[in-house]
């Protein structure tokens, strides 16, 4: 891992999961898997998921700690509202800007809620000072996005439909990814993954005991952004394993994006 | 959030997902919202879930502020042979302790192996020095505890049936809950949620729009280790409401342990 953070290719992100019902189990967050799927899709690295409650200290010190380190960071909640919708003022304490009422947000408000516009509702206007509203598909409400924080509302749905608006903002290098199965044991294959490691270094080794099915004992993955390193590694960890044991192999020709790629 | 944070009666956990797989989109975590549902009917407040690579650095600073944080850490994943299982190493570091071979788990180890124990298999056994072994229910394999942090598996069906076992280990005071459901707009409530918390400042309030029925528009909740305080802030969020639109609410004869709770 700490090779492949210093990789000049890799994008990087953090995504920050905000709301009590999620910490008290009464909704489960479904965007974060959605979220490393995509990324993962895209190329770009999720370094940490953090799931915090509404409390603005808190997502002040997590997006101000994600946005230095991560080229994205995707915020998921707390844009309603409510009493504890406290992203935005979170995330301006975390810039130490002001919030300040946007004019572009107010008038769709304006528009939506009609002559029914209630204090409440205003809110959803104020946002951090330099927010950038990006718009498109069939979203009536814009995206808001401060510096490198994408914020996103908890509903999944909407968080689905605005990701494919900024999808192509959030881009990185695709992972090249090798798949070797087979039926030896992981306490048998943990010598070879290491000596491989040892010899090229820039390639992530993931090993997966599968408990599923008899078809294999472990899935190995090996990844890089490199197909020469990639190939390398795959020919190195092949010849350590016990060929008569391994069950299935990606072919070098098929060192492909990653799985969902075209 | 704050004022529950300071409750004297509150137990608070944080919960550490260690695994690239989980962060590569490859594996999704459904450890972590179980353990949220288990706990928050154990009475005990998460306040924060984090998932990180198997990265030792990164585990040791998040397990470090954890436990000096919360009563309880729980974590998962990365305590296998391979090369990327590193929680150990990770939380020996956090504690500057060191590892040592644990007699109790080398003997398991060779039974369990017979005379094919390799050197990878038997880094098993390497645990932070001060490891508590908790033994029970038909689990052949211990849990192991270092101080107040439960490291559990990465497998959730083993994470499960070790959590049976140190469930009373993890214990709170229940939370009380009453939930009232509207008609009524989000934005319509928010100013009476907010003139309930100024008189009720201990209570938790939650908000949630329903996308999936028409039965209400939200379902409110309100939240308390303190029965009297939960009825209190129960009947002026009531008197503050829309009575017209209210379609449901818990009896205060209701107010019970949370969901799941005998």
């Amino acid at each position: 891992m700490e090779d492949a953070r210093s990789d000049q290719n890799d994008k990087t992100a953090g995504i920050v999961i905000i709301g009590n019902e999620v910490l008290s189990g009464k909704v489960q967050d479904t965007n974060s898997p959605f979220l490393l799927r995509e990324l993962y899709e895209q190329g770009v690295r999720v370094l940490r998921v953090v799931t915090i409650p509404d409390d603005v200290p808190t997502i002040a010190d997590e997006v101000r700690a994600a946005s230095a380190r991560f080229d994205f960071v995707l915020t998921s909640g707390g844009v309603g509202p409510t009493h504890d919708d406290l992203t935005f003022e979170g995330i301006a304490r975390a810039f130490d800007v002001p919030l300040r009422e946007d004019p572009t947000l107010k008038a769709l408000l304006e528009r939506h809620f009609a002559g029914r516009l209630t204090p409440a509702a205003l809110r959803m206007a104020m946002v951090p000072s330099g927010t950038r509203l990006v718009r498109g598909g069939d979203m009536r409400y814009p995206l808001c996005v401060v510096r490198n924080v994408y914020v996103f509302p908890g509903v999944p749905e909407i968080l689905r439909a605005k990701f494919q608006v900024v999808r192509h903002e959030l881009q990185g290098t695709p992972f090249l990814q090798v798949r070797i199965f087979t039926q030896q044991k992981e306490t048998a294959l943990a010598a070879s993954l290491e000596a491989t490691l040892d010899r090229v270094p820039g390639v992530t080794i993931g090993s997966y005991p599968s408990y599923d099915t008899r078809e294999y004992r472990v899935m190995l993955t090996l990844e890089s952004h490199d197909a020469h390193q990639l190939q390398e590694a795959r020919d190195i960890l092949l010849s350590l394993l016990d060929g008569s044991q391994v069950v299935g192999v990606d072919d070098p020709s098929e060192i492909t994006r990653t799985p969902g790629e075209p």
